[in-house]
């Protein structure tokens, strides 16, 4: 059987995960379950999105992903699962397998579905336990999608606004998808897109206070007050400082739009 | 075999949580063992107690659950075996059962058992990982509560007096059990208890600010600024707002007592 | 298969652990991987160092342990193997298996390996995931140390300074090696070496603010207002408060030197 991991935005001080967990070892026993996150901010579906698209090629391929960030629980939302290289995704349709589609239709394809509405016995307020948890398991056991819902066309899932940076002038606007315990800024500056263009003496630098960005390979080539961008080990690239946290020195929040002037040289 | 849950007030920043579970691996080396929570108020035995009551049944008939929050460690206070619907809780005789004994004798009925007391050769102030670790693992694997311990009464274990919401005139006075991380306020109002007289046409008012509470079906019911009460997905009432948290707007804490004032139409 | 123990300082927010996690799992399908702390301040080597010692006779014979605190890392630094008494532990060569090779020393006896460097295709900044998760997998999975990497002397390892308190006199210098939830503060006074001489009608008084250290045996012998010294289910002796935060009291933070003078009675 493989694995099964859980992205929510429900923290694991409250027991909802635990019942989650509890909800899916009813109905699958033997399940290996692995916490990918529960720290995604409140509705955060970006921040969620990121953390799918990053992490999905990591996990052995057959697994399961039960992703529950979910501002519209309750309402009448889809519920969607995107099979992307033979790993199985279970979402609401809200955005939230954006970057996801996107890498998954550039490369070996995927197939969508949309999952049958359940029963009425359910709760109205957590759809996590009620709904995620028998489906997930179900789809561990090997439960053929086709059984569980529908083939739609991934045009028809809900697509946000906020998957790609922009490219004025000389200028480049970019959102920070995540910014990590070490104060690492994660951007919506893809490696795979962007590594020719910002890498090779390309110089940048933060309009927000002046600060020159240096390209560096490791935390380790900085200076103790430098500011760098490496490609990551996230498939984006980072605003990093040594030892020291960017998001902290620079003011930069989960979110944030930034902008910088590129310079070629 | 089934999985070991656990529930403490350790956090899982310090090595408490691994030690424990490697003691139980020791005893049980395919033990599956989740956590429940380790975010635990500490020494909060009603916010630990709701969790159990709120969780277990959705946890596989024959789980095992260590519940650890126990301001009593290194006094003599007892550790006892609540066995519930096919489900084992061991956990010491403080109160943190209470709400589970009641439930559980209004249903299928229960068996209680004091255990035995352990051999000297254990550490007086971590009896999680060198008591409840084994007893947990022995349990798991099929050890019968008899041969642990002795019954005992349920009235015998400890009752404490948070458990029960007060009702006088139209006045109301009820206790918050947990905060989650939406910053919903969960309440001793039990669904089963106060559905009929909380729902149809009631009107509620919370004397703190004078703030009505909208009754609710889901949380996108209500407006921006609207506090509704909810029959939730935890058993009980509780008061939020959409996407916002209503302990922070109202300055709600936990284990706060709240008053309300009941028009019934 | 033994469980494998994860240490960090990545937290459980980010998507690191899970990336990790999927990575063992995709080398060894079946671990059972068990998390022992994230939360080590980040690149605190003493702090992971003491979990690493406190924790690992807790855990299974032929378990494997991945430490993953790193500030070195993207630089040449070595990866090493400590195994003690059959339990295996893989972490960077900078210090944080300096308490666990002094007490295998000791007795049993312990092997250390350098392990090979890897080819260059990982990530330089996420080892974790690239390097020691794989390692980890094959170390579960029986591969012998011998065959992943070559012997080495233990005196070859960094050797950090602050694994050891000072006596001068009648003063005690020693370090606040980890401050626990309940604001215990455990302290680089091992019991086995330190028992004897704190107790048994020694008196100490902590420098700072004049405070008497009351020997305890456990919390719940101290008055309201006491701070005790005892002996710890961490194997270190700790300054608690009972049901309070010492650390809060006292104003005492991790990694901080205290000073003690000590009266032999």
């Amino acid at each position: 059987m493989p694995p099964l991991f859980l992205l929510t935005d429900f923290g694991t001080a409250d027991p909802y995960v635990a019942q989650m967990k509890g909800s899916i070892l009813m109905h699958a026993p033997h399940a290996n379950i692995i916490d990918l996150s529960h720290a995604i901010r409140p509705f955060d579906t970006a921040q969620a999105g990121f953390f799918l698209w990053a992490s999905l090629s990591y996990f052995p391929r057959e697994s399961v992903v039960l992703c529950v960030v979910d501002p519209g629980v309750g309402t009448d939302r889809r519920i969607v699962l995107v099979e992307c290289e033979g790993r199985k995704v279970l979402a609401p349709d809200n955005g939230v397998t954006a970057l996801l589609l996107a890498r998954c239709e550039a490369g070996e394809g995927i197939r969508v579905f949309e999952m049958e509405k359940p029963r009425n016995d359910v709760s109205s307020t957590f759809h996590g336990r009620d709904i995620f948890a028998p489906l997930g398991a179900q789809l561990m056991q090997g439960a053929l999608p086709e059984t569980l819902g529908r083939p739609v066309g991934s045009a028809s899932l809900v697509h946000p606004s906020w998957t790609a940076p922009r490219f004025e002038g000389n200028h480049l606007w970019f959102r920070v998808v995540h910014i990590d315990r070490f104060g690492n800024c994660l951007l919506n500056l893809f490696i795979a897109d962007w590594e020719e263009r910002l890498q090779g003496g390309t110089e940048m630098v933060l309009t927000s206070g002046n600060r020159p960005l240096l390209p560096v390979g490791t935390y380790s080539e900085l200076g103790r007050d430098d500011v760098g961008i490496l490609a990551g080990s996230q498939g984006v690239f980072e605003i990093s400082m040594r030892e020291k946290s960017a998001a902290s020195e620079l003011g930069i929040g989960p979110g944030d739009e930034l902008e910088c002037e590129v310079f070629l040289k």
